[in-house]
């Protein structure tokens, strides 16, 4: 009630082109849930309304997306997600107009964000702004806080990391193997074997989609044992990972795409292992950890600069290929971070 | 090697009653599997051999004693198990004759013992001896770590315990309520469900083979959710409190007894609920926290003393009834902490 007395947004005349939540989400994400309409009307941020209004430049297609579709969006409306935007108007007094900002908005050209004390203002333009869609933005600091918070890593400590090249996992990877561990990642393609293994710098790297014995490449890649699995999948991968845990190992679930187009999730088998090597296994949110924000940026900004960093965008050309390249991410289409420009200004 | 060069333990010849592993376990332990015979010969401890002979006072019944039957027990020997003791020789400079011991012997009248450094020697004998085989011994100190390092409660949180009547529930059940939690427990019949509301202070407890649905008496009993949850059992009920977890709840993994039975163990598939509650879940073993046996003796022998701790044992006499003792564990047959009476001196 508070926010809506206090946004006093106007409406203008222009074209709007939008991604639209066009029918409601069941297992998994297919084009035809969503539609690209052109919208004649579009919303304007009135002084002192708290609000912003925004051109979006790059959105993210992250898994995440889904739970957004499925929780917060409005059928008929805009899918909600993150990107990277410049303030046309601004009703807020942290922002001004041309200021650079990300965090949540919509997959349209043009949004109004309604709370845009969740957005973080974009201070460093030396690097691609559309890094602020991963590598600098929300996977970026999922990969820092589910890695350095929540793993408790050690130098000469054994990482294992499923979907290891995308956005958060090629991350992880990096600062697993700039901390001196021994890294290794599984991923979906000989393609992304190949990156993980000779652009991300992993000691090792597997496709799972052609091992039929998941607990077999495993042991082989970890002869003693793993000392931190982050954990994107979830399902039979964890499964296969619980009994190759070495003692007072850790799993950081940070993700179990693997598991969120299933109507019935599977059951895992071999939990008994975190009872006989003394696991923890933890889940974690992003969203508990921004705090950390320029903390990370200060790590990762000269690492970027120095090359000592990687980092690999896919990238969709305009939103009429939004939907295509989000459904591309739940099947393992996109090679890198996916994004979607919506304009390069 | 170096240990059976310092044994120089002789043979006497004399009766001792044992309950030997008669046959390999694979599912579920049945009397079957161990056997009684009395042994005329019995090992003594020379001097400087470093081990300590003894009279077996009490035997513990724990399901831990079933992995330890499954992995250490050899065919044809007695089985080892937690228990107290009285030393007849010692051939260890920590040890002399007449010392009161706790720690792991066998399932016999007269054990050597030949690592006595593992075993805790009994200061305070105003309290019953049989105590040292639960509340004052390993399922003691389990449930003190257990609680207070790995669950990390809070005063005001709730607290679910599974097998609560059981040796390790009945203390964390206790420790809870001491600390200002509120505090609900599982167990399987009526007879443990009414002492744990009317004798150990439980808030509430519920008979788990009397209820159809358990998410819904779960949420009857945590309509806000539950902070910590102990869990003894793993399985279905594992399942069930998943997704009755608080956001950032802990699961303590203390045991799965409804598994140790099963060739294949059940699959979990709640545990998305780590992700969406970030949820802690961390499996323990009481033997890396024995260095908190002092710490803990000291809060919980006043509250006995005082009153203020309430204990139950189903107490067994003589070894000729241990077999059915220990099988009975499995089954919930006992109530509260079985022991077996191997003699009162």
């Amino acid at each position: 009630m508070e926010k809506e007395k206090k946004i006093n947004a106007s409406v203008e005349a222009t074209s709007n082109k939008q991604v639209i939540y066009r029918e409601p989400v069941r297992g998994s994400l297919k084009e035809t849930h969503l539609g690209v309409r052109t919208s004649s009307e579009r919303l304007k941020a009135d002084e002192d309304s708290g609000a912003i209004a925004v051109k979006n430049l790059y959105l993210a297609c992250d898994p995440y997306n889904l739970n957004l579709i499925k929780f917060s969006a409005q059928l008929g409306s805009p899918i909600p997600g993150y990107g990277v935007a410049r303030v046309l108007e601004s009703g807020h007094p942290n922002f001004k107009k041309g200021d650079l900002v990300w965090g949540m908005t919509g997959w349209e050209e043009y949004s109004l964000i309604t709370a845009p004390e969740s957005c973080f203002k974009i201070e460093h333009t030396d690097v691609p702004l559309s890094y602020y869609t991963g590598l600098l933005g929300m996977p970026g600091v999922t990969a820092y806080a589910g890695f350095f918070e929540v793993s408790s890593p050690k130098k000469g400590e054994t990482v294992f990391i499923s979907a290891a090249a995308g956005a958060v996992g090629q991350l992880v990877g990096q600062f697993a193997k700039l901390l001196g561990c021994y890294v290794v990642g599984s991923a979906g393609s000989k393609e992304k074997v190949d990156l993980l293994k000779n652009k991300f710098g992993f000691d090792d790297a597997f496709n799972y989609k052609e091992e039929q014995d998941l607990d077999a490449v495993l042991k082989r890649c970890f002869p003693e044992g793993i000392d931190v699995y982050f954990d994107n999948v979830g399902g039979k991968m964890l499964d296969a990972v619980l009994p190759n845990m070495k003692l007072r190992g850790r799993i950081t679930v940070c993700g179990m795409i693997s598991q969120y187009s299933l109507e019935q999730p599977e059951g895992v088998h071999n939990l008994m292992n975190l009872l006989l090597k003394r696991v923890r296994m933890e889940g974690f949110v992003v969203s508990d950890h921004y705090h950390l924000y320029p903390k990370f940026l200060e790590m990762v900004l000269p690492l970027i600069r120095e090359g000592k960093i990687v980092y690999m965008e896919d990238i969709a050309e305009g939103l009429k290929n939004g939907p295509a390249a989000l459904v591309g991410v739940f099947s393992g289409r996109n090679v890198g971070k996916q994004v979607v420009v919506v304009s390069r200004e």
